[in-house]
């Protein structure tokens, strides 16, 4: 029975890679350079030859490799075949059936990034153990994840888990980048969330150690935790921005677990107690126990997700 | 091969019933009373008499029938114990193991009548052709269920597809009966609608076919049918509570059509116009075009689940 599989995360200017037991024990990571030249065609072959002379340098034969998983931005078919990528240059691309061959025949399946993330956390980070969750990125916009019954739901336009996109306020007067007015990511992205704190101070005439100038989703949580008055209100229109749409989200599905990552989630702990509380305040009277935990795992999810998508039936 | 399955659908007052051939063509339907004295404790014998019977009808032997599902009103948990079904005076009960053994040992599995009405609807009603829906039940309150890669989501505390408790209106100053304020319930439900109405009739002086009398989900698409003004902003408000919901819902899980059914989906076409019209102005781009269908099965909708559920893997 093999006892490898490989998880790769294919990002617009490196691959990230591990090389993992099916265990889940990750035995080395390591990067290569994404080449989106001539229409980004070096790709797979660049990902094949470091997947061969990994195998080579740890002395695995196919036999020993349960598959390949592939996280790739943007939107994905049947576990095999992108759509298209921008940021790699790709056109249609069927990745499971190239790569596959190129490896000698050893399975590849193939996943968005962000769905390929969140089943990462949940195998073996924040939402580990649980087989259902709804894990959000609070990047620069806000990214989702749905897994359910450890699958990735992938949805019928590929759009399941565009939670940023959810218009939670539609008379909100700034519209989305989608088109749409008050989206959670006008609110609860690293952006958002500034934007907010912007509105806040115009209107509040206390004392603030924040300014225009230093305005990010760090100063603002790092100023809330010495208990800056307006830092408070700031998160807590973002806290209650989140938790009712996380209330309303978990009424659909009902997770083990919602999974908080992206650059905003640095902020820890009293994140998660201001959104636990906003959440706990809109959500259905049986989901209020629900968890909200930090995503664990970093930039590595991506190869812990393709890994798991790798040897799951 | 077995080529039989046999729907079962316990409700409070009757056991609907209905021998299947696995490919969902309906052999024969029936009822049998529900027995709830002695706390229901002949409802699980009645119901193996009443297959034991059908399969002598038919000459079936127990290698004919695939299997029995069933649909229950409460809580279940791995599709073979009921956690409490007060309808039917039940406290905790393995039915599947129970009535197996009653059957000679043809497998049985359970599920929530909601969502197995659900996964009707998906196999051979109003979202037909799906793989994943949002059922929304616009009854007496609003219920749903949600199927995912064909399968019932049932949620971490059995409360997946409970969308008709997601709180949408925070600032509603009427509580809804689970403690909440402003849940979907309040607006689209067939006491829902009519509070709406009497809202709108308050504020508006036009001329109208309704009164408070005779004020009925019924009424108010009837009166609406015939262009009366004031059902026309009763059903708008109706619809954008519904639309904008159900926009939010599908940035979860992106499903492949909305089914809606319950006793106001009698309405028809007008009712489901509305409320695409207002889906679409609240809908993320991706899932602007995902069809809104009327459910098709009526009370059969629990039989017809409830066989597919026992034919599953």
């Amino acid at each position: 029975m093999a006892k490898y599989c490989f998880g790769i995360d294919i990002g617009g200017t490196t691959v990230k890679c591990g090389l993992f037991q099916t265990d889940g024990c990750l035995c080395e990571k390591w990067e290569i350079k994404t080449r989106t030249e001539d229409s980004g065609k070096q790709i797979l072959p660049d990902v094949a030859e470091t997947i061969l002379d990994k195998m080579k340098a740890y002395h695995l034969n196919g036999e020993d490799v349960m598959g390949v998983g592939v996280g790739i931005p943007g939107p994905v078919e049947f576990e095999k075949n992108v759509v298209f990528a921008v940021n790699l240059h790709w056109g249609y691309t069927e990745v499971s059936y190239k790569l596959s061959g190129m490896l000698g025949g050893i399975p590849v399946k193939v996943g968005n990034d962000a769905n390929v993330a969140a089943l990462g956390e949940m195998w073996k980070g924040g939402g580990e153990g649980s087989s259902s969750i709804i894990m959000v990125t609070l990047g620069t916009g806000v990214g989702g994840g749905i897994i359910v019954n450890g699958k990735i739901v992938t949805g019928a336009h590929g759009a399941a888990g565009e939670i940023g996109h959810a218009s939670i306020n539609p008379d909100e007067p700034v519209q989305c980048k989608c088109g749409n007015h008050g989206c959670l990511e006008q609110y609860a992205s690293a952006t958002g969330i500034v934007r907010v704190a912007k509105l806040v101070m115009a209107e509040s005439t206390e004392y603030t150690q924040l300014s225009e100038e230093n305005l990010s989703a760090k100063t603002i949580f790092d100023a809330y935790k010495k208990n800056d008055a307006v830092a408070a209100k700031i998160v807590e229109k973002f806290a209650d921005r989140l938790g009712y749409a996380l209330g309303i989200f978990t009424t659909v599905i009902d997770p083990d677990a919602i999974v908080i990552g992206g650059g905003v989630s640095k902020a820890g702990v009293p994140l998660v107690e201001a959104v636990t509380k906003a959440f706990r305040r809109y959500a259905f009277s049986s989901c209020k126990d629900t968890p909200i935990v930090i995503a664990k795992l970093d930039n590595d999810a991506g190869i812990f997700g393709a890994a798991k998508l790798a040897i799951e039936d």
